[in-house]
């Protein structure tokens, strides 16, 4: 939208011309208008949010950025604030509330009504990355008793308050959870049908403490716009939307691609992440991995007399050690994405042991064929490496077949004993591999030339 | 589900028993039931899918994986491979059939109705990747004069066929699309009310070229079940559900992620990729990093004079020239991820150069004076590096900073090279910016060296 748009609006809202404003918002959908709105000052953002009915204010606003919700509602009259956080869905509500100030909540607090106050409490109690923090609690319940007719008729009644109106859920004299049904198969069927005849009665469901993860398999495998949550009692609590299926998908993507990045996940996007904070989510990493990697100071320490007797070896360690770190950022990569998504699961690491083996050594044995005819090709070029260029080449060989093989079996397996552990597997990031198989290289690489060398130049 | 219940399947099955089986499929989900004949015998399977009615028959074969559906297609008979590919959704069919051998298309082509044939040539027709390619042809248009009551008497014919009927999508004479509505709005809507003034006249859709994880953004956005394709004329040729956008964003993040880790994307689950399609996803890179790798073997053999007159110099190349490879993946996985979510465009590419260029410098401050201590602690325990450990120390010093910088401005900056030149950011992985640091790491490092070490011990 442009900025002759925001100019005119500007103008009416100076004005008070609330007629105008609304008669504006109506036909935009409010994620759009959240977008609009948020170029505006932020007082002139209040004005706005205030013209527009509450309905449509409390869906606008659940658009609006984190940072900006928040202060927003930290600006707010107590009552606004109040009517505000009435009219969003319940898990918008609660990931806001969790986020104000303890003055501003305490205020707050007593405005609400015992059922909100109660669903919030529910909603901001269960832990991150759980079918229950994502949940929202606007769902259509129906007894199994209703006929089509009369469920479409109680659908349409609690309408205007629902999440989605798209599924509805059957449950029993105890709120047990017993079936599902879809407004298309209501729709669909003959009006007087009971919901109890027409409904799925192996209903597919996930408990609260379902991890996120876990829950986006289930929507996507089933193709659902939505999954009820039960309790351990059975009972339905709350449903996942889809939408915020989606969302989570793309955030629990990033986490892994920047751990295995060697850093901490950022939680903000790139370009809104305050520097320190990024410095803190990158130097820890940094500098733990760059401690570890002073071990290969120690390890080259430990072969200073070899080098003296024989330069040429320490020009092939870079070569060396960043094939294995390589090999084993591959290896590493692919098996924890297999475990994100439920490809590959911890019995599995026997299969993943057997493949990796045999794939470290094919791939050993080629980079060291390569290494070995860059090696006679540079000496018939120029004899650089003197009469022994034969044994290095060997060395060469050698080294990368065990440094590539290792390489790729930590790389592998190193996700596998995380997860045992009861740790993010994605913490196998590609430089923590690297340095892991950096200092093993090493030996491995001067293990080989004492093997081939000792007596020549060694 | 347990084996017990395979094998009473099998017994009627084999006795034929058409009515148990339909019973026992009738209340599972096609998904479920898909993965529970999944582990029957290839015959066993097709016996299974004969006896269930025709719709639920393709609703079930459109949850097989997909090399189970071709192996099925390639032994069936004409007609009953024609009648199943009628009863799938067209964007699944479309798919199977870009997969079918010739021989088998030939055949199938003639026993297909006009329609369908138009259909999935349209639907194959367009490229991978795009809004088109993922899309549906199942929706539900209205014409505006029609009342909501009218709209939902439309909606409930048609929805025995279609993908979704949540949304329905306006269009006016020339089927050009001038707005949507949603099932929920006709519920809600007074029954006499004309569709064109019920409709949000600002809908929201993509073009049939769009990129899917375009597509996948704006779905997100605005929290939405379907959106619209529309070609260039602003006709609506199709939707794209949620359901599948799941899927998409699943697969947009791991193809990224593989690429991060320095091999192709590898298009199928791990433990389904046959070792030789593996081998050639991971050899290519590997081998490709190897031979750029050979240049610091090449960069080492020209300070080699100077190793053999302190080999001291050579025990920090490993920690040093990882640790600008370290940085430098930190921030390419940080600024391909934010590119892949639309957080950072092209132009960015000055905030982000201003951004990691202070960040680099801090971080190889940081990991510099680590490095700087190192040396004289040890130095204190036992005195390793001589007389002039001091200048050892500020070497170390010296060219961290310089690596670490380097590396952490070309892993990111990398990314919007290889963006501005058409080709995939993802492919600035790990290994690959490790490989392009490592290089320039040794001559900042025997630069720094020389630089303070000349007179003394070179």
């Amino acid at each position: 939208m442009n900025t002759i748009l925001i100019q005119e609006i500007l103008f009416h809202l100076a004005r008070g011309h609330k007629k105008v404003i609304q008669e504006f918002a109506e036909d935009i959908h409010p994620a759009m208008l959240a977008e609009f709105i948020e170029t505006m000052a932020p007082a002139d953002l209040a004005a706005f949010l205030q013209c527009l009915p509450p309905l449509q204010r409390g869906e606008v606003f659940s658009y609006l950025d984190v940072p900006v919700q928040v202060n927003l509602a930290h600006s707010m009259k107590r009552d606004q604030l109040a009517e505000l956080v009435t009219n969003m869905s319940p898990d918008e509500r609660a990931d806001l509330v969790k986020k104000l100030k303890d003055e501003t909540l305490e205020a707050l607090w007593p405005a609400l009504a015992q059922a909100e106050r109660d669903d919030i409490k529910r909603l901001s109690g269960y832990a991150e990355g759980t079918a229950g923090a994502v949940m929202t609690t606007d769902y259509i319940t129906l007894y199994p008793a209703l006929t089509a007719r009369e469920a479409i008729e109680k659908i349409r009644r609690e309408a205007p308050d629902r999440e989605t109106i798209y599924y509805a859920y059957v449950v029993g004299d105890d709120r047990e959870f017993i079936g599902s049904t879809s407004l298309k198969d209501l729709i669909l069927a003959r009006p007087e049908i009971r919901v109890g005849d027409l409904m799925v009665p192996n209903p597919i469901f996930v408990k609260l403490s379902d991890d996120i993860e876990q829950v986006a398999m289930t929507i996507g495998k089933y193709d659902l716009l939505a999954i009820p949550v039960v309790d351990e009692e059975s009972r339905i609590v709350g449903i996942v939307t889809v939408d915020d299926i989606v969302d989570v998908v793309q955030e629990e993507a990033t986490e892994d691609m920047q751990k295995l990045g060697g850093m901490q996940a950022l939680d903000e996007p790139y370009l809104e992440t305050p520097f320190r904070r990024m410095l803190g989510k990158r130097a820890g990493w940094l500098a733990t991995l760059f401690v570890g990697e002073m071990l290969t100071a120690t390890a080259m320490g430990y072969f200073e007399h070899d080098i003296a007797k024989a330069v040429v070896l320490a020009l092939f360690v870079p070569l060396i050690i960043s094939s294995g770190g390589n090999a084993g950022s591959q290896a590493s990569t692919l098996v924890i994405r297999a475990m994100a998504l439920g490809e590959v699961t911890l019995t599995d690491w026997w299969r993943v042991f057997g493949r990796e083996l045999k794939m470290g050594a094919v791939l050993g044995l080629l980079l060291g064929a390569v290494g070995f005819f860059r090696v006679l090709f540079w000496q018939m070029a120029s004899p650089v490496y003197g009469e022994h260029y034969l044994l290095i080449g060997m060395t060469i060989l050698t080294s990368l077949i065990g440094v590539v093989t290792f390489g790729t079996l930590a790389g592998s397996l190193l996700p596998f004993v995380l997860r045992r552990l009861g740790l993010d597997p994605a913490s196998a990031s590609a430089p923590f591999v690297a340095t892991m198989v950096d200092v093993t290289g090493l030996v491995i690489y001067f293990g080989s030339a004492t093997l081939f060398l000792t007596g020549t130049l060694l």
